[in-house]
């Protein structure tokens, strides 16, 4: 990347009449400089079966030349024209609810080969009638792609090869799997059910393996294509999107990021966050951190809010920061979904850059300051690098395995919530963390590992682990993890499963805490966050050190949290779900235990701090105030530069920061 | 209509056995001069395809006759007989939910020719056969008829030939509903696709106007059927039914009354209501005023409670409440839903005005005090005439659209319970106010117009209202009016659309309040009462005098409540959701603007009172007390004579009004 | 019975790697006598269609034997081989949910020829296989067999047979189910439609009556086959369960088990339990108290939790008090549900008596004092019998009924939860009591009846309790006894109906109390618990004393609970759904008045006494304490002899009880 990309989503179909000269100046005022086009209007450019018809996507491309505005081209095929479904109505994906209904998008079978035959066509004629042109700076393969839980007949067909191929014996599979019982063994591949109806939690988890593997394959296949055309200087990217609950948090059950993103260029994301007073841009830093891990490089905001809903549009101030704070994060593009406000359809409520009256508005007025400002330091802020020494390890399998076996019958906390319950302490004590994968083969370049519920597991892996404290590496692992192997089989020996020799701890017990704190309050949290839920594990120390031990009646000789040294290393256990405030006091232990702890831990949230080393090797400074009151604070770092102001600041100069306010520091 | 009716339904058909000499007997009793039968008992009147037995009817004519008790005659349509769909399972409806299953009644395609065949040959054969009879004084077509959400193949042929005749092209379609949205575009009339997956809330909305229309021509086809037979002196109507919502309140989705009661002679409707402590009248008087209005004249409460059921059996002076309520609105008739409590299957604890033992009971005799009365004071009562001088408007078609476009994602509000904000609010303050729709062509004849929520409207529509104010008229517009047009498109110029000229504001943002209230309390409600939830429109002034400010450290500067001289009239925009209070100050001071308060209006529930024009020219004044306590009041009309108790009352004569009692005045 | 049976379901199929000598060593270790086997495995012993291998099975029966443990075989039908459903799709129940998917047990149609096929195949197969070995002491027909809501059109074919068999005439099911009614009337066999849409509750409650039947045919087939090769000392019997609520309660809606006990040697069951805090042994002794009264006889409880989940993971000596709970009810033997916990599948979480590492751990450790306890005290404890005096009238029909029509529209209360409000407060006051059902030979054994919402009955059961009192029997009935008739049609004279004459009260009003509490606090419960709720009939005394009337403006004139001596007995009659401790009181006046009020009645939960009389003819008297404090209190009863302790106790002696903490006394 060459410079900051300030960027809309844009829709010249969608308009209810010609304002494409109006939008591209009022698009120059407020600085964008790209448009992504084209992903989600396949009926208007193949109205009919091999009818094509362009002209929008030329005439877009053209003005916005025309202009200076660069354009990224989506494949549009994540949502199909009316003509294909009536013509193959088996182009549908049928689900675990039945044969999927025309309507919304994303609802086909991204393995039929018809969907696969017409979907190549449009690609190419697309690509091919774009790739030349001079406004196209990149790609984007499909949107947000996923699986859409397709389990037809043909799917399972291909699921039942993969299974033959990965575990070539039934007897292989009956016996990882478990499948003995309740009569659920297969004595014959003919005899292969279903695997909707499952309730075996190893078959299942590896049907979403699987699952997960059909969205990679698929984008593989659409960047092969898109990869024919594209010049050296266009890239490709994908939209990939977080958990969605009711915004962006967690990992993606569906999609493996890690294992996706190498298909292409940059990674993409999409981060919706909470807004307005519920802003605190934990979302946006989770999911630049994961997105900027997926191949250790700057990436891609392709959409995030602007106005968006009633309960997001943001307080004066807030479209600024949170710019920003993509950008701290290492975000090289900053887009909106999306330019105008739609006038029909699902996403009225959505709105955009602009209101449904076109007309300026405060949220695009602050969005021309902040243009005005990537422009004036994209020289020094884009491609920003981070140096991080804190990982947190995460594993799409743990996800699935973990919505196989909950906690019990009624909670509804799942992985990604024990992932928040430690990376939300870090970003408020500002640690900033990248995250690994069990492919990820950079592990051992890190200081400490965070390792949330790593529910499944090779042994492989836990070993690796193990050496890796073995030879200096600080790890905090929760509760679950190592309880059973890379097929969801529980291990039949203590628990935790092989890293309890890192660990020096086994539990073969665990109940549900009711009414139960942490003895004596060791971390000093007082009684209100002296708190343990949901799970406990009843843990033996045998070389570990206890921190906390359980206060119970019955189960007070267990510990809560243990700290052991394991060769150059020290690996921490937590046993059970605390509080918010414990687990920033653990894991704020194991920082300074790392050696890690340092003048910007002084700093906690709503005062946030990132930093990153520009592009002429300095390094960035960025202080956020995320909070509706003025904050001051000491400055402890060398002499620097505030490139908004211009201002110069010294070492221990105290600083204000206005609410919701930014300071960017060059250090000189 | 001669005389007030009071009535009951009665099914000889569910008897455990032969009680007809002994139930006449005791509807004589109770002052019963109607029964309504045979809507309900297809199965029993044709109990094979073609055969007919209709001597359960024969004899409850002739018996009733005997007895000096009126008959109406329903269409035995709604609930259809084994062995129709035995013989033609498709003549179920099929809905979203697949196809449907024999056992409920309305389970039908209403559309289907199988069933419409059948259906006029059971309508034929009994009208033709009970025309004659000189019990019969009208009849009921078909109950509670709706379209049962029918969406199969042969519906959505109708729709699409629907849809071309209406739009012509498809072009017209694709442009006023958005459909280059998620390449939803149609591009051939063989594309089309079912809307039953639809994520377009205008075609959705659209289909739902269609299934309207389909509602009312099988109603006219109906009416047209019975026409060829009934004499002058008899009549048709139907059995309307509001929004179900545990009771009635609101205006009816799958049906618009104000068209579906043109082919009626009388609109008949059921209202069913809280009872108990949570006995209010406003049910009563809002089904009430909405029946009335479709045809501006008197109409048939066809059902309403007896004894119903736990939470409904009337404490003691409450059924005679009830029914006076609904005379007060302009009703000829009250009849229960139903005479005795059926013994088997759905209804069993719905109870009717005899418990399932036969016997009297408290809410029997109450009924024949109420039976008594209606005899002695129908001459006085009757065919009384409303001249009201306020009117809500009220429209399906935002009805439906808000169904598509919800305030969040979380509130359950609805149309109707913006409706309700309104209406409850004038009835409290004893303002009678008749409704309107968009198809009305008296809106001109009134002097306050309420419009809540009018989300879809035409240009014409809006226009017309904007010259309404002009020439003098007074609107209250609340939030969301003008949004969108006609297609549920929004408008692409300021908000609220159009009507932005009479009122003299604009916005183009909106928020979700937290904490929100009205800044300095202008309507003094206090703090509790002082405030806005769910949604609030950020409301610029241009020409409006600002009645309230919001109170919030970033949206302070915007109008919750606005007011504009326009030409000669006044409207009033309020821009958020505010509390029951401050509805009521509103409304207060509108109807004090237009030069409706009256003395009256210093009355307050639960002390209710209700006027009309009776036969002789008579000025009648109906006071209601909704409330467990004595109520005292001075009576502030001219001289009267007290019907139920033949006193004289004096202007300025000091009354007092028993519990759950009731008071009639005669102005002399 | 020889001896007290301790067992565990043990799978050699589940198992990881081979540990069988290991598990027997350890279940030598922990006094296991018997391990339950084969009943869930059938994929693995018919692998494919018509090959058998039954190596797991030889293996473990040759190894038990050795070490002198005892094995009861399974028939494996209630889960079924891949192969079968992949061959035969059709074995598959179709459900009201539609077609049934592979993957869970229990979904299969148990009247499909098909499916009987393969079971009675592999039924004999195995047990003539087994039926020698000499570890073999007895079978296990299926598992918590039920009908699985199969709905075919197979069924229905059958449950119109069983229609015509039972009712001859349509004409009497229209009559007798009020068919009329929505035009549901059946004029044709051929007519007869599917139930599954049905909303006539006499129908639906018939067709739940009908699959009952389906579950008892099944299961006196299976018996019928086991029979012919069963040598005399080995019994067959079944695992019958209870209401689902999370744990183990209430009369089973899919079973009548005093029907289905009847094929059967000896009844058995699973009880699953709160524990921890929530551990009050109300389960226990209420599905103990059923089981024992099914045949009258000593039962098995084949199932219960060992560690199970993470709530009811026992405290230190919950185990025992468990353990011992059960068999002073009267059962012969405790076995958990199972041995070792499962590695992979759905009850991964459903803990085994040895956690997923197979090491001794504190329950384990705990259960091996049981069953040293159990060898030691054999002799003294099997077989006892119990003389109780007071019995509760249950009735699967009336459970379903009440299943239909609930008590209003938001209620979740069904009728278990009355029976509840009634078991409860007896087991609380240390009352043992039977359960008796419309069936049952020996109601008039008993001096005091309670007679919970008895909602459907026919006339000869109703005059026969009628009869009871007459003759000295004392019964409590609860409101909604007697309401309908045998086909749930509400009977058309005073309410209750029938019983009317022993209670000497009418009604035929019904409200929904609203802060309603009895009149002047008549059991002096105190405001808190004075109280009622859901439900009250307005009950006029004939000649019934009023205990208590209802405190409530409108409806204080009738009576909430009555009393009323009718021949040489006394019936009570509650009329509403009264607080815990009302009933609590009603309940103990009602025992006192049939004179059966004792010593061990002035010992109140957590201390809880229940006795029997044993082989010896001597009396067996049980004290547990269900609290986590030390009890004491004073042994009111003849000398005896503590048998855990040796110890001998004298009459008034002062006893104390551990926390969880049990005593055995034999007197001498």
């Amino acid at each position: 990347m060459e410079k900051l990309i300030y960027g809309v989503a844009y829709y010249d179909e969608y308009m209810s009449y010609d304002r494409l000269e109006k939008d591209i100046q009022m698009m120059k005022d407020a600085g964008i400089n790209m448009v992504r086009i084209a992903e989600s209007t396949w009926s208007t450019h193949e109205p009919q079966n091999g009818v094509f018809d362009f002209s929008s996507v030329d005439r877009v491309l053209d003005a916005m030349h025309d202009a200076g505005i660069q354009v990224i081209v989506g494949t549009p095929t994540y949502a199909v024209p009316t003509w294909m479904v009536k013509e193959h109505p088996d182009v549908l994906a049928e689900t675990p609810a039945g044969k999927g209904k025309y309507g919304a998008r994303q609802i086909m079978d991204i393995t039929h080969p018809t969907y696969l035959y017409y979907a190549e066509r449009i690609i190419r004629k697309l690509i091919s009638r774009v790739k030349d042109h001079p406004a196209v700076i990149g790609y984007q393969t499909d949107n947000e792609t996923k699986h859409y839980n397709t389990v037809g007949p043909n799917v399972q067909v291909q699921f039942v090869k993969y299974m033959r191929e990965k575990f070539e014996t039934l007897d292989n599979i009956n016996k990882a799997f478990g499948l003995d019982y309740w009569s659920n063994r297969i004595n014959s591949w003919e005899d292969f059910p279903s695997v909707v109806g499952t309730i075996n939690g190893s078959l299942g988890s590896e049907f979403s393996k699987f699952q997960r593997k059909l969205v990679k394959d698929f984008l593989e296949w659409q960047v092969s294509i898109v990869n024919e055309y594209k010049h050296s200087d266009q890239f490709v990217t994908q939209n990939f999107d977080f958990e969605w609950r009711g915004y962006s948090y967690g990992i993606q059950p569906d999609v493996d990021h890690f294992e996706a993103s190498k298909a292409f260029d940059y990674t993409g994301v999409d981060i919706y966050h909470p807004s307005q007073d519920d802003l605190t841009g934990i979302e946006i830093s989770f999911g630049g951190d994961v997105a900027r891990s997926t191949k250790g490089k700057n990436y891609f905001v392709l959409e995030t809010e602007a106005q968006a809903f009633t309960h997001w549009t943001p307080y004066p101030g807030q479209l600024r920061l949170q710019a920003f704070s993509h950008v701290a994060s290492g975000a090289n593009m900053v887009a909106y979904w999306h330019w105008h406000s739609i006038h029909n359809s699902l996403e009225t409520y959505w709105k955009g850059l602009l209101s449904h009256d076109f007309e300026p508005n405060p949220v695009y007025n602050e969005a021309k300051t902040i243009g005005r400002d990537f422009a004036k330091l994209s020289p020094k802020l884009v491609n920003a690098k981070k140096d991080n020494k804190v990982a947190i390890l995460v594993s799409n399998e743990s996800l699935t395995a973990m919505e196989w076996f909950k906690f019990n019958f009624t909670s509804t906390k799942n992985y990604n919530d024990i992932i928040r319950l430690t990376y939300d302490q870090l970003y408020k004590m500002n640690i900033e963390c990248d995250f690994v994968s069990p492919i990820s083969e950079n592990i051992d370049s890190y200081d400490l590992l965070i390792v949330p519920a790593l529910y499944t597991a090779s042994d492989e892996l836990l070993k690796q682990l193990n050496t890796f404290v073995e030879n200096g590496g600080h790890i905090v692992y929760t509760f679950k993890s190592g309880f059973t192997d890379e097929n969801v089989k529980v291990r039949t020996a203590h628990q935790p499963g092989i890293i309890d020799e890192a660990c020096g701890i086994y539990y073969n017990m665990f109940v549900e805490p009711k009414n139960v704190s942490l003895k004596d309050d060791p971390y000093q949290v007082g009684e209100e966050n002296n708190t343990v839920d949901t799970w406990m594990e009843l843990v033996t120390p045998t070389t570990a050190e206890v921190l906390a031990y359980y206060d119970h009646p019955h189960w007070g000789k267990y510990a809560a949290i243990t700290k052991n040294n394991f060769g150059k290393g020290v690996a921490t256990y937590i046993a059970c779900i605390p509080s918010e405030a414990i687990m920033a006091k653990v894991l704020e232990n194991a920082v300074k235990d790392a050696g890690l702890w340092g003048v910007d831990q002084e700093l906690r949230f709503p005062l946030i701090t990132k930093k990153g080393t520009n592009q002429t090797g300095n390094t960035i400074r960025y202080y956020f105030n995320y909070s509706d009151d003025t904050l001051s604070f000491t400055y402890p770092h060398r002499k620097a530069q505030a490139l908004l102001t211009d201002q110069v600041i010294d070492d221990n100069q105290e600083i204000e920061i206005d609410p919701w306010g930014i300071i960017i520091l060059e250090e000189q």
